[in-house]
């Protein structure tokens, strides 16, 4: 293939995203191609409504309203999915992986519903998926994990994947604010969607967790098989409860492996990190991962998550590497850890492997014996204290009781959850946090 | 070429880095060849001295002296130069280049003082020149810079890019003792070499800050060009100063660019960071580095800066995008920032555009009007106090006098030093440190 090809990038989709792509690819094109060797253009640009006004301008000579024409058109080289959803952007991406093209994506809900079947696609057409974008926007953490780190196998990576859940946990503790003043706020600065429940649930931090999951250990785990908890329920008080005993609360994700065990456990959930923990200390809409492998020990990437530029300077960076690719004669690239050898042999760990310190906040009658109550149930499951606080809460009549406890498992906090629930004396649902004992 | 080929990796060098290399690549091929495609395997070793006792043993059919012949071997793809100095390293490293093959290196040294022609080199001959090893240790900071943030311009960089350095900064105030005695404790550890000089002066970093600033902006910046200060010279007390005033003390590489003036600056010196940064909270032998992208914004990224199973987790990376490139065809590889057009514009910072503020710590005899002196120092060179700290000092007789500025510029402030030097009333030299306002 001579240097001297034009690489030609179609880009189906030119929302906030693909009109950054636009505006920055303009700007550094020069240095891209000095860099890769050669020219590089966008050829095509698809969009949904052809009358909308858009901040960016791009020649209308390359806009149309078909997507799909674009994705499998013989000039195009790279196809930057930036449409999102899951339907329309699967059977385009199939299309021009069929046609053996690279694209390019940031749909992790995409990625997460039908990776196996993409990378199935690529593989046997000859085509290849960057998705760089999908996971802590700007910060390069897929090259991280799947280039820089191959020497190692990670028994722990964690870390804030959602800026949203971050914004508004951050600004509830810095503004001792209760959770619904706070999402309106975000959605008033447009860092929260009008529905919000993918974000604050943990569904996108979840989609995200799989992803990292897959590449570091070569299997897609379903959010059905995760544990999935959001913020909804935090208060003000419990970020204060936190401070008092030494943490911060961050909705993490948790991709842990048991090499001995050949277990994998991946969970999301709002966790207790220690103050001094780097993540703990992530704040605003900045995400934070801390990578531990078995080489390497533990680095850790911070940077912002989302948003125009972050998700552009990452698609730019697939592009880059897509076309230098291409250059290469469509080569064979790193792939991915081996999927049909560790697909066999991983198993899911069951709930009673799952060990942790818990955080239990109660709101309770203000009378005698309730303590003694709660206390003998979580005896009865064997669930030893660590620490407890009460103070006065803010309904008349009741006490917001906190209890910490020492190392124990899902099953037994589980069972004592349930059981608690059930007191009389204890009058709202109660809530349970995990603590970590991460220090780095 | 066939997928089959084996693709054959020289180790010229086994001390501790190439037999972590050999250890770990041995414990990971399998997951190796099957992500890359083919087989890989160790050709040869070579050693200084064939009848050392070593650890970590290899096959004696492997081994052998003569570096020279692995490196320009016909059999052997990837040469890894794991020897150290700058002179036979360079031989060997331009020999392998020019016969085409890869080489892989974790030698910052031989990169600062030899790199354009290194490179060079590798261009002219179809070789490439691999070294993600030789900064910031596991941590995939030059894959970051070179590949993922290829959409930036970066109008500053800066972090702690020597272990030593930091490990010794982090115990001199943890354990409040003075410097010669933890520059001894990190040697009886191993984290410090017997001549300490290459680490404790600057000298290190400034060469991790050279390749950095490279990457970056595509011109190499000799050390004799940077301003280069070590750690030698801080004490406890200085700890205690700067944590009154909200700072912690590290020795920093900054590599800033004005692009409205084309002016670059690469500096080393210890630095009061804000005690809320990021980099300031990084601790022990681990590094932290600060990107900030003109598209992306911040990004961070921490972990190990040095040691066998750290850096040979950067080599193990760099051999597998080597595998990755020969089985592609030896095709063209992402280049670095467009020498050519950059190297002709770029000018260094004059002194005056260098601002910052500034901690000034004097000695001075304890009588009265030495403060009005000194002040009129400043005052004379247009220099703005901003807090000033009289503490007791250990010699009697004399007292300890700390001195904030507001921001000023190094030649104002090397006026000002060496004016104040030479009051009758300072007793010892002065320590002048710069005072950094990153918040991220």
């Amino acid at each position: 293939m001579s240097k001297e090809k034009v690489i030609t990038i179609g880009l189906c989709g030119f929302g906030t995203v693909g009109q950054g792509v636009w505006k920055h690819l303009k700007r550094c094109r020069p240095d891209l191609e000095s860099r890769l060797g050669g020219p590089i253009k966008v050829g095509a640009i698809a969009v949904r409504d052809l009358k909308k006004k858009r901040e960016v301008k791009a020649p209308a000579r390359l806009i149309s309203a078909d997507a799909m024409a674009v994705a499998t058109d013989r000039k195009i080289d790279i196809v930057c999915e930036l449409i999102g959803g899951t339907t329309y952007a699967k059977k385009l991406t199939l299309a021009a992986l069929r046609a053996g093209k690279v694209v390019v994506s940031a749909n992790k809900a995409l990625i997460c519903d039908h990776g196996a079947e993409i990378f199935r696609t690529a593989r046997k057409h000859g085509g290849h998926f960057f998705f760089e974008a999908s996971v802590a926007g700007g910060i390069p953490i897929i090259k991280a994990l799947r280039e820089g780190l191959v020497a190692n196998k990670f028994p722990q990576i964690y870390g804030i994947l959602n800026g949203t859940c971050n914004f508004i946990l951050t600004k509830m503790e810095a503004l001792d604010a209760p959770y619904c003043d706070i999402l309106q706020d975000a959605k008033d600065m447009g860092y929260a969607e009008a529905d919000e429940a993918l974000d604050v649930q943990g569904w996108d931090t979840a989609h995200k967790a799989a992803i990292i999951c897959w590449l570091a250990h070569g299997v897609w785990i379903g959010s059905d098989k995760m544990i999935v908890e959001g913020i909804e329920k935090i208060t003000p008080q419990d970020f204060k409860n936190a401070s008092a005993l030494g943490y911060e609360i961050k909705l993490i994700a948790i991709i842990s492996r048991d090499f001995k065990k050949n277990e994998i456990c991946v969970r999301v959930h709002p966790t207790l990190l220690p103050a001094g923990n780097v993540v703990a200390n992530v704040n605003g809409v900045f995400n934070g991962v801390s990578i531990t492998g078995d080489v390497v020990g533990t680095t850790q990437y911070i940077g912002q998550g989302a948003g125009q530029d972050a998700t552009t300077s990452a698609v730019i960076g697939d592009i880059a590497d897509a076309v230098a690719l291409i250059r290469n004669g469509k080569g064979l690239h790193l792939s991915e850890v081996s999927p049909s050898e560790e697909k066999q042999v991983l198993k899911l760990a069951p709930l009673e492997n799952i060990r942790s310190c818990y955080y239990l906040r109660l709101t309770v009658r203000d009378q005698p014996g309730v303590l003694a109550k709660v206390t003998a149930v979580m005896a009865k499951h064997k669930v030893s204290i660590a620490s407890v606080i009460q103070t006065l809460s803010e309904s008349e009549g009741t006490a917001s009781l906190v209890l910490t406890t020492h190392e124990s498992d899902e099953k037994a906090m589980e069972a004592t959850l349930s059981q608690v629930s059930r007191l009389a004396a204890v009058v709202s649902k109660p809530l349970l946090l995990r603590i970590s004992d991460f220090t780095e």
